[in-house]
């Protein structure tokens, strides 16, 4: 047996077990490890070794090698635990956690404490590849965020201290411009009181760094992508009846990270000359095509995404705006608002998109919506072309249909999206959107902003056509074969997706408790809430060609709007959809 | 209706018939045309108008627009053909073809013809998607070569004639770097005759031109890709008992065009240096890396290809040696057969690759087979990268074994070809490979040059793994769904790997009459024959998981070698497979 460090680290051997660490992005992680048997020798490289590692540069590591003559069946059992905190803290993790050497014992209990997170689901109907495909997203659906609390203490890389967690959960490892939109308001159903923890997680962090942060990991504020959509999470969580964080202190560190950090994608520090401009002039500005940077600061690989923003920071705002409210901070709610509306500054009445603007207030022309913009289009948009941003203000989706001219010429839109030609080869497509997959027309499966788009169609008044739609992305691009899923699933970022769709509806804005109804794969879905309540959803005569809603009754009610909102599910209750193989124009129309 | 040129061309009417022309690549393609009821009105656009085609250049072209005013059930018919010859012709084409108004009678009849001629294959057991892969690919397998004979004349591109056909049937249109393979072969099973009119074809073409072509159309040779494989289908053939064209002449014409036409990739003209090179050198030289061209003649984006040429002249020149033997020339076959080595001036004994030379005879170094060679690995190889050329010299697959160092090391290459990583992400690994599609590892399912790769196992006492291999592949890249098949069908050339590998057989090596036996997808396969015999293959026991063949009949006999021969199939006969679900490693291991 061989281990190695990646980094600087090193392994001693005392009394049988191994104990060691290695270092990530400057965190020491420890090791303490026992083999059942005792090894007939070791080597430990004293001295550090360099290595070629591949792909990776060059580095000093540190090996410890246990040979083993002999061993019975050729088997050798080994268990180890880790530690943020120190080797006798990982021994004690070991202790707590693993107190066996019989594998089968510590693997039947692992499938009992699974199969209790995940039969909190029950399905019935489907194919027994739709049930896998569900189970195995639902499963992917817990990998975020991490419970990093060990013995009451925990390593936080915002203190760089050992805190204790005052008998609480410490959270971390959050990847929240994947994770906001589906993920989170997936977790509020499932686990609220463990959303609570997550949510105070975040407001340590702040207390102790001073910034609320986008992607926290075991090693700090990450700060990838762009926007600081941690404010959403906190909203959709308060509205959705979770009260055990302090939202005031949550609001007061947003508000501080939101005037004095910049807006720049992968950025983390100041605000820059380019944050000034847009809280004076109500945009980000781009570059025109080819014009150098002039922002020293800007991100070499990442770029302005001035577009992409300006919507992201117009959202956050409304969230801001929506919190002021709660708390009765009313300059600050007509504030925030305002800016929230700053979408429309880039709306392109000619062209139906959001388009870039200069410094100077000058459309950026010649403009191709699918290929300018460079790598991932991130001179002006993110990892999405500018048909994926049409429908990024989540919350003034309203005001998207009357920008666009009404609810036809936005039906025409999607309609279009979903049929507009990739325009090169796929593979000279892929080579400047890698990820931009899963791709049906212009639309997007493969990437978080585009999850919610199938269903606006309910928005349209063409609630069928988002019943059509759901059910071919479920069944084109999330498989039980070598196809998988696509592109980039972000710790259940995508897969939260599925299991909404699944089930038959999806949190279009999270902030307002509501859910679209699209069309569940199941023929019943039981939800058992933490409350103790069950919401179960009940799709009768479905069936592959049966994927239209013909009539919907909710606890013996009819249901004439495609929506349901998060009280019906948390009280308990029966969603009854009737399902027929063709649509049903007329029903669903209810705004 | 608006009927509209896409390059030079016009259109008049006369007695309700609209007849006109198109050009395309300087072929006049002339048609005659009859809607059922008269139109209301006719506009002729006279002059010729500009229009902007989107990614074509901008051209003039000509426009008739019909306006009917009102029509029974709103359907129009319309009804019409083509000729290469003339209007006059194209009129007597559709009264020869068409000689009804009634769309259903039509449709019967195209179905009866097409069952017809899918049924010669009768297969029993797989899935409903299997049988759907299966049929959709044989009737692909029948695209190409295309009969262009009208009226016993035909119009050629080789003399700009219309020329008299004899009684007999002229074919063109055959992309052989993509046909030879497999495609030929599968129709010199079910379709001799015509194959005997093909070869004949070819003779003509070559006759007329002075070149026998390598990628033959209705515009004469596109001569596309490299090396000269027409002399493969024509080996083949006669190895095959076709017997109705002049040998020695399609030699004389082959020998003329190997002899004087440049090897260089995509280029139609003389012999350059780098052909002298090769004829003094036995290689064609590569260029280091950022040496400029010094050979004008090479085709700017397609390059030099120096290795994938090298192997493919090798393999032309064996083909030529085995007609020369046949001929009795025996100069001639010393002659080729000694040039026919030629890769083994390539063979880098320390890689196990072929690997290109510079024209002083350096190793091009350092080298990355997977990503040298620019855009499709151009400069060295051609659309599939170091990996795939491997195994190109069909004709000396057993020399290969040994360069390897035995059955044992080409064993492990194989494996490791299937197992070896991409390297770089996906669409980083396309935006340099785009033909390079279908990949498990290094294997690329999409491009013929690896068709014949999963066979070799049987070459290295491993036909079990072969028999694992080729289902796998089926299974994986042959879909009924939306993934489809992948990468370059070209026409049936993909297509009739697929028909040959669901039947249980393989022709490795175009020109030689053998058959390598993989694992037929299913339980009951039955080729019925133009001589009227039928070749049946059962497969007892198969079923997705009893894919390994334990035991071999043939007409009753023990078959112990993997492998059928040409005459074993156009006799007739039964091949039974005892199919199990693990590997019966004695099977099949006799030479």
């Amino acid at each position: 047996m061989i281990l190695r460090t990646r980094n600087t680290g090193g392994f001693t051997i005392e009394n049988n077990a191994i104990t060691g660490y290695d270092t990530f992005n400057g965190v020491k992680a420890f090791l303490y490890l026992e083999p059942e048997v005792k090894p007939d020798h070791v080597i430990v490289e004293g001295d550090n070794i360099t290595l070629n590692t591949g792909s990776y540069p060059e580095v000093n590591r540190t090996s410890i090698i246990l040979i083993f003559q002999s061993l019975a069946n050729n088997i050798l059992n080994i268990r180890y635990a880790l530690s943020y905190i120190s080797v006798e803290q990982a021994k004690k993790n070991l202790q707590n956690d693993i107190k066996t050497w019989d594998f089968n014992s510590l693997s039947d209990n692992g499938r009992r404490l699974w199969n209790s997170v995940l039969s909190k689901v029950e399905i019935e109907g489907g194919t027994e590849n739709q049930r896998k495909v569900f189970y195995t997203s639902l499963y992917r659906c817990h990998e975020r965020m991490i419970d990093i609390t060990e013995d009451n203490r925990y390593y936080s890389a915002w203190s760089n201290n050992i805190e204790s967690s005052n008998d609480t959960t410490f959270f971390t490892d959050d990847w929240v411009w994947d994770t906001y939109l589906a993920l989170h308001p997936l977790q509020l159903i499932l686990n609220p009181l463990q959303q609570d923890e997550k949510i105070a997680s975040y407001i340590r962090m702040a207390r102790q760094s001073g910034w609320m942060p986008t992607f926290p990991t075991v090693s700090g504020d990450n700060h990838a992508m762009n926007g600081n959509h941690s404010v959403a999470v906190i909203l959709d969580a308060w509205n959705k009846g979770i009260r055990g964080f302090d939202l005031e202190e949550a609001y007061d560190h947003l508000k501080k990270t939101i005037f004095h950090e910049t807006k720049l994608p992968w950025v983390k520090g100041n605000a820059t000359w380019l944050d000034e401009f847009y809280d004076e002039k109500g945009y980000f500005p781009g570059l025109q095509k080819g014009e150098p940077e002039t922002c020293p600061e800007v991100h070499s690989f990442e770029k302005r995404q001035s577009v992409a923003v300006t919507l992201a920071s117009c959202y956050d705002d409304w969230c801001m705006a929506q919190i002021a409210k709660i708390l009765n901070k009313e300059n600050d709610y007509d504030f925030f608002f305002k800016r929230s509306l700053n979408y429309r500054n880039l709306f392109n009445k000619e062209t139906g998109f959001y388009h870039p603007k200069d410094k100077d207030g000058n459309w950026i022309k010649p403009f191709d919506y699918r290929f300018d913009g460079g790598m991932g289009a991130r001179d002006y948009y993110d990892e999405n072309n500018g048909w994926t941003y049409i429908w990024q203000p989540y919350h003034a989706l309203d005001d998207l249909i009357e920008l666009m001219g009404g609810t036809e010429k936005f039906d025409k839109k999607l309609d279009q999206l979903f049929s507009e030609s990739l325009g090169r080869s796929k593979w000279q497509y892929y080579a400047t959107m890698p990820d931009a997959t899963g791709n049906v027309g212009q639309f997007v499966m493969g990437n978080e902003p585009s999850m919610h788009i199938p269903y606006l169609y309910n928005l349209a008044g063409k609630p069928w056509k988002t019943q059509k739609r759901v059910r071919m992305l479920m069944d084109t691009w999330f498989r039980n074969d070598l196809m998988g899923v696509p592109g980039d699933e972000d710790g259940g970022g995508l897969s939260a997706f599925y299991v909404f769709s699944a089930m038959g509806f999806y949190p279009v804005t999270p902030g307002i408790p509501e859910y679209h109804i699209g069309s569940p794969l199941f023929n019943k879905i039981k939800i058992r809430l933490q409350n103790g309540n069950v919401f179960t959803v009940i799709a009768k005569n479905n069936s592959r060609f049966n994927k239209y809603i013909q009539a919907a009754k909710l606890n013996g009610n009819p249901l004439n709007r495609p929506v349901i909102i998060h009280n019906d599910i948390i009280q308990g209750g029966t969603l009854v959809l009737e399902m027929g193989e063709k649509p049903n124009y007329s029903w669903g129309l209810e705004k």
